[in-house]
């Protein structure tokens, strides 16, 4: 096999070259069943996969990555896996293996996925979220394993609602009577908010309860079916709850703290929301990338 | 020559084949300059362009789209062009010129414009819009041309609105002594509003009037710029105006028949109105496509 | 209940007003399950669905529409249902049914899915393609549904395979004694194929076929895994059969025709499709949107 | 104005909070002109600007955000500016003096640009590129500057054209005796190559001369004109430089060392290329984010 070996370009070995950070496959799209909690989630997942390359070789062999995702995919079909970040932790572990001069290894994997929701009074539906799985590798140095979600909710502006209550009641005194806590108009639009964590070695975080975590410190969750009722309770909820983008983040944070009392200090944490602002055409922005020890001091 | 035409693999015929509606190229990037009320428009547009094709034909010569797009972008800074369907309209004949095969051509632009708008008491500021073009020829048979405009704006609901009223005096029995005209929480978000109307032979139509159609049939317009007290304003007026997507669309049906009186029934409109709603994670839509005459009837 | 129905804001009725063409909720997202030759397809659904509006109702019941889909969506489980155009058009019955006043229903959706795809002595793995489908009804008026796949796969260019060739043979006469058919270098880039047809009452069509028949269409399919020697394959196969985007949309047509010999010729069809082009930062597009009867005359 | 005051909710004291490393608007769009060798490109930019925000403060001030782009783009016509860097980094000052409460500011500009473009022998035009920029500010510790360009351009992939050769001459032995460096029959695509540098003080880095080292890294360069003799010849030219995205990423770290000598060791790059393979539905990525010391070293 002489021959075949003189048409591996990739194999080819450079001088005075440099190191690559990240090579590799972006986009690639399979399904990909994760089992929890007794039952089958069925996802169509989108995958990217790097590892560095050093200096001395041309190419990546980008074909072994692809086959790596699709071997460890099968092999999860066999043997289950329980969370989208376990398969990339595999994978990512897999991909070292296979590209023996790589030192480092990547994976980062996302996919819809749905869990019922039912409104105060109202009717149950599957709501869509976004799930969000990475891995990294050093090589003989473990492995770092990170799980996100992206959940749509609704804030309501706290700004706006007290100038406008100010101004409604110079203009109508008999609201000055109403309790201090009537929620009063504001603008209020739809927001994205993302929280990833980091998942250390023998500890399982449930993907569902970072949504929770997520829908429960927005001015108010959304749903699919809402009737007349269940409208009016949804915006009267958030206009309780009146939320800038920064208290979105910093509840989030909060609520972390005390979820993950048992994690380790060194755990990584992004929170990240985005509120598509109704009053402007632009979108409002808040942003907080720490570890829990930092948060903890 | 000859061998040269032996390399024209478009210009060879086919038996019994099939003619095809539309071939060209999308997605054309160019800067494009309009020339109105005395100021230069400098645009980044994008272009797509197609003619037909006979059964009898292999291929279309694709760069001949691409040199007549490049040569009318560069006569329009010559001979000054007006508006971005006039540009449309020459690039749509000068297809038919050069190619000579073809019985039908259509050219679509859009870019992203400005305007200046100030919200009342506030500071003025340049908010972007999206200018769309379309022209199509069948050769022998004139030309058809279309000017849209998608905006960006605010939509208030009616209905959470009056669910929310009536249950906040239930529970506040003092609210039931505001005028009923005080407007009342509700959900309210980002909404994108496109109208298109067809431009007849001899008649200008602004983009700029179109836009105004749009803003003014909205809960309301939405600015870059707001201080406290100008967001307290633009919020007040939105829940003074609720609107489902379906009042968008008809009250800028109604201004149509207002404002282009003396256009022709033949005149085709698009109107179409989506609302992101704050509330769901999935947008409420209407759409209307008619022409002036069954708007008139 | 007098008090409820006087929050029915949608039921308002107005006076000069206009119908609306299209009226509902676009983006909602669903898992669906689609039961078909013994196995379940699991789809991450993304799901448009309208009705029209009469000039008198001021407007549709928009949670309706959600209800309906979700109602649909569960009765699939139970009964199963054999493909997505089934269930679209069972979500299309039923919103005329919820809709008393609507005379028009309109459904569309569309899902990734996955195919097995085996590159001759190469490895198999599954392939993405997007399942989309249709369905409208008129009140009274049966039904329409239509199903559809969109394929990535890859074209070479005739043209310029010829004139290099031209070109080449110039510079190294020996070239010209090569055979004639052997494939020469030309620019080869990824397509997005499109095919839609109409599906008949009481006719099945499988989506794996319409996808069969778009990649036997194109220069080549393409794959996942490719290790050295298939992607030789591929290459050369791919140059085998140089297409213009033309070339791709008539032989689909052709081989519609062979295929679907029993299908009326009132049966709409649309085929589409888009070259990415290596040469260019703009796409080749072509387009046939015609009937089977046309076709065939 | 105490009643003012008590309306400033951003102002609002917090205890026990959080630190936000980034607060601000994204997504907002305004023309920006900027002056540069004698004449004005007319640009369309898309702008995100940050904050960071003390644990102390409940909100950021997000219409000074848009205020200080709107300003200092006002004063950008007046004094003209030469860059969108200049200008990001003038907008990042103001914003640290407008908001007294933050100790970072980071601003990110991209528009589509145009530089004109000529095949040898070919038709010159207007090829659209995008120009990026980044500058971010610490309070009292100086300013970093980055301009960024992405080129759109072709990649022939190396790997296959010599297992293609192989396989060619087996079959057909009179093509052994063509010159070896004969370009050969290998897959092709549209590939994307991201060039960001850091623009030390008193340094100008011309936008157009990165453009020109990732088009000269790349196997060709791409055109919106090619008649038929002008796409052999890319075509030829891009298969007599075939190119591996980590072939590209290193020609660019290589040109950029020559290219850049007089600057510092500490300046940072980021070069990324991503081609859009023909072959496959996923894409190939290499990536190396550094700084110029490192390079040389």
């Amino acid at each position: 096999m002489k021959q075949k070996d003189s048409l591996d370009c990739q194999s080819r070995r450079l001088e005075h070259s440099f190191r690559l950070t990240r090579v590799g496959v972006t986009g690639v799209k399979k399904p990909v069943t994760v089992h929890r909690d007794g039952r089958d989630r069925h996802l169509t997942a989108t995958i990217d996969v790097f590892v560095d390359l050093p200096s001395t070789q041309r190419g990546s062999h980008m074909s072994r990555n692809v086959e790596v995702v699709t071997e460890m995919i099968e092999e999860s079909v066999r043997k289950k896996v329980s969370s989208l970040e376990e398969l990339a932790a595999k994978i990512c572990k897999k991909l070292l293996d296979r590209h023996e001069y790589a030192s480092f290894a990547e994976v980062n994997m996302s996919a819809d996925y749905f869990l019922e929701r039912k409104p105060v009074g109202g009717k149950a539906s599957l709501e869509p979220f976004k799930l969000m799985a990475k891995a990294t590798a050093m090589r003989g140095n473990g492995l770092m394993k990170l799980v996100g979600v992206e959940v749509q909710g609704m804030t309501a502006c706290p700004c706006a609602m007290e100038t406008v209550k100010h101004k409604l009641q110079l203009k109508h005194p008999e609201l000055r009577h109403v309790p201090a806590d009537t929620p009063m108009i504001s603008h209020n639009q739809r927001n994205r908010t993302t929280l990833i964590i980091e998942v250390p070695e023998q500890v399982e975080i449930e993907a569902d309860d970072l949504v929770g975590i997520v829908e429960s410190s927005l001015s108010s969750p959304t749903y699919g079916i809402l009737k007349r009722d269940d409208e009016a309770n949804i915006v009267m909820k958030a206009h309780e709850n009146p939320k800038f983008v920064e208290d979105v983040v910093r509840e989030i944070l909060g609520r972390l703290l005390v979820k993950y009392k048992g994690l380790d200090n060194s755990v990584h944490v992004t929170v990240r929301s985005e509120s598509e602002e109704s009053i402007h055409k632009h979108n409002a922005f808040a942003e907080r990338v720490t570890t829990l020890g930092e948060l903890r001091s």
